[in-house]
């Protein structure tokens, strides 16, 4: 089989390392924007060859692992240089836009729209980890629109992989992963701000902070350029998700003003509920 | 040498396991509010008796490390029961009322103000971690105003316990950690909050949560009769750090609504040196 990956950083190259191992008999072709996130792919062993566009037409399977505007640009035009029998997946964190752009595409039963829920705040062809979506969450979307046997070949390979497959269209995609992932980069890089703007002339402060503010602001080394365009794309929905969190920390902050300590202790408590809730993630979706 | 601890949940249970490697000749005490957690520190090996303070003038070493309100109510009558040579420690998270509040008690020189950076959102004798402060940075409050013998004999067993220790006064410490510390507990709290409000319909949405909500979340997990006195104490500090993190979000959600995507990349980027800055933070400080 030959397998494409455009975009080989955190997410292509995970996709690389297990394909590689789940069918060595194939050749893993590489294709970055980058030059040298071709070559350090290479060296690392995570693909075979360098490659282009010119050679999709000899395609079993794309993956495109770019950021969501590039996306939208790159799909159509992958769309246009495969196969009949070529399957063209993309693992981007927005699903509506792409939907939309794709909708008339003569080849739109070659795509499958996936959102693989699994990452680290690390990006490039070295952040690759091996089963790094094993036991993760995969949301597909309009599946009835990619072609039966394209189905069977892409779903095949997520099952060999681990992952828990989940169907949903692309608006509700979009909307819940909002909450559930998009405000959390937002609340961490605003959280990282406030701290570093505050203690930027006392960099030894930092020697009192602790795992809890690590862990709750790690998701702020993310990397911009992956993360401007989810914004861009998912724009509505971030903004009534930031909305709606302004306003509770408006309350909490009322509360506060009002010495209404009871009042706090229930909101905190109230929300201690996270604690069942969380016991349904897979925790080994750290990847470190 | 006899040792009591007052609180005996996460932080009083973790110095027990270590003091009782590195002093196995000594005697440890548990005295808790709550009957149930002296039963279940003794039955898990954490303390060798249940006591009461009517005992405290036997004590060498007393740790207390109960909610810091319950701090400023008992930390007068441990010092008025021990006997002359013995240190009275505590591990509060906020350290200015404590120690106004200890200022002029005639055995002002038997405290000794700390608060080891150490923890986490698990609470109550079971939640208990050896070598939980290996690594980590104890801040000690006002230590020109111990006794000299019982600055040593304090110190002797942190640094046994490989903790770093850093002086400042309890004004900069309960500044600095509102940042560091308490204002990563309220977004992470009111993040939970957002998520749960919108989602309590569909838990199943929860499918869909990766790493980087867990992560993000993980504090919204932490005791609130433990939290609400921190930000009871600390609430000037509390609300300075919530203006300015409201205030960011807010300048977030601007940008967001002028679609000033530039703005936004450079907000990331510029946070993205939080990598640099956590590097200097022990990563082994969660507890599991």
């Amino acid at each position: 089989m030959n397998i494409f990956i455009i975009g080989i950083g955190l997410i292509g190259g995970s996709f690389a390392k297990d394909l590689k191992r789940l069918r060595p008999e194939s050749k893993i072709y590489g294709i970055d924007i980058d030059p040298s996130h071709e070559e350090e792919a290479l060296s690392l062993g995570l693909i075979d060859a360098r490659s282009s566009y010119d050679e999709l037409d000899i395609a079993d399977m794309v993956i495109v692992t770019v950021p969501v505007d590039a996306m939208v640009q790159e799909l159509p035009k992958v769309l246009d240089a495969v196969n009949d029998d070529c399957v063209v997946l993309d693992g981007g964190s927005t699903k509506s836009l792409v939907c939309k752009t794709l909708a008339d595409h003569p080849k739109r039963r070659n795509y499958l729209s996936a959102h693989p829920i699994a990452g680290t705040e690390f990006s490039g062809p070295s952040a690759a980890i091996e089963n790094l979506y094993a036991g993760k969450t995969n949301i597909i979307c309009e599946i009835e629109r990619t072609a039966f046997k394209l189905q069977g070949k892409a779903l095949e390979i997520f099952q060999e992989m681990g992952m828990r497959i989940r169907y949903m269209n692309p608006e509700a995609h979009d909307k819940h992963i909002a909450y559930v992932s998009h405000l959390s980069h937002i609340s961490s890089f605003m959280l990282g701000k406030t701290v570093i703007d505050k203690e930027k002339n006392e960099r030894d402060i930092f020697d009192m902070a602790g795992s809890g503010f690590e862990s709750t602001v790690r998701l702020a080394k993310s990397s911009p350029a992956m993360w401007t365009p989810i914004f861009k794309h998912n724009r509505d929905n971030v903004l009534d998700t930031l909305n709606e969190y302004i306003q509770n920390l408006q309350e909490f902050k009322q509360l506060l003003e009002d010495e209404d300590y009871e009042g706090i202790f229930h909101e905190m408590n109230d929300t201690n509920r996270i604690k069942e809730i969380l016991k349904g993630i897979p925790l080994n979706s750290m990847g470190k």
